[in-house]
């Protein structure tokens, strides 16, 4: 079993690699999106990643349930969850506890039998934002990017479509 | 020939690295420059830049011309391009088919003879903006340094002065 | 005697590792905070920094005088500055000359005898801020990063809590 982190900035190629990552293991690969087609930007989005996978592909959409998205897909092939901010976004609107869930999704990782490669944004690098649910959002995605980077076995940061092994 | 592409964030050192690795090579070099004097403090930049280089330089300016630019200066000494984020920024204002221009800005790279050092900037490591057309810019950017990488012999990020390849 | 610098996004883990950095060292640590509690938020973030020392540290708060702050400290344990940003956000709202200050700061980093590890954040890595302030602090903050690069023996980035050394 392993876990593999991937993170960059936006359009950095980090769902490419991710995928790239997944396609070269055996068994067949599951797709676990949290992305929610809630305007046309977002189904753009997620339209321009579906053209990208094909039939070998299995699809899990798991927008605020991840960890039981994990537990279900277990024991078969690979799987890719992309991405964690956007799960982020979701528990925040949907008013959950970020920092227990973020427990409850590394608890699930470890305990996982199948591979996982988990996508995440770096959000951190900009000046501080003036608004605070920004504030917090990008404190808790850089918790989470801390917890799941300690539990993972290999810790990938994509500039400009190349992969840089940080653990 | 040699396209060496150098990303980073803002005043990180990229320009600095860049001149280096252009003045390192045999040969006359030229200063492709993209930024536009629109404002006092664009100006103040654009000297800062300028009064770290001597006589050695050849300049040569393609606020949006790049690929012509780069056709034309061929065949001699290396060039350095800087930035591909002010150009894009350029070809936003002037309304141009921005994937077009990419694609067109790879063609070219890959058909030149004298070496090429291009610098661009990481603008999207931070909070995904409100304004669209900064969301819209931002993810011209990451898929531009994604086309360049690709095609790039040499990839480097510079973080605090420092360079670190990873390509 | 060495210079170490810790950049990473916000959340990153930076300090935790500039800790861990600084207790791998002999003789008491000390710890320079650069934070002041201005608001509610600030001091929840200064609370759970502390939290996680403990007695083995002395403190010597130093929200603008760095630089005197460090000679009198050295000569026995290793220092921690926590954070470099920080004390420019504070120079800037006391109108102090920043390009002065970063110069101090770095002839004085230099004429150290205990080893120092020095914490900042990467805050170039977005859109261009709208606001000029905004645009002014993150100019400064990516020179001072260069400078003490410069003459920092380490350079380390953080990434999802991961340290990888870039010099």
């Amino acid at each position: 079993m392993s876990i593999i982190l991937i993170t960059g900035g936006a359009r950095s190629g980090k769902s490419r690699h991710a995928e790239e990552r997944v396609l070269a293991m055996p068994g067949r690969p599951v797709y676990i999106a949290t992305a929610q087609a809630l305007d046309d930007e977002m189904r753009a989005r997620i339209a321009a990643h579906q053209a990208r996978r094909d039939d070998r592909w299995g699809d899990h959409p798991a927008p605020l349930d991840l960890v039981s998205a994990l537990d279900v897909t277990d024991g078969a092939g690979p799987r890719l969850v992309d991405c964690l901010t956007l799960w982020l976004t979701n528990l925040l609107f949907a008013e959950r506890d970020l920092a227990a869930e973020g427990e409850a999704l590394c608890a699930a990782l470890v305990r996982q039998k199948s591979p996982i490669v988990l996508v995440t944004n770096e959000v951190g690098f900009g000046i501080v934002p003036e608004n605070r649910l920004a504030r917090q959002f990008r404190d808790a995605a850089g918790r989470l990017a801390q917890d799941v980077g300690a539990v993972a076995d290999e810790v990938v940061l994509v500039v400009a479509g190349q992969p840089l092994r940080i653990k």
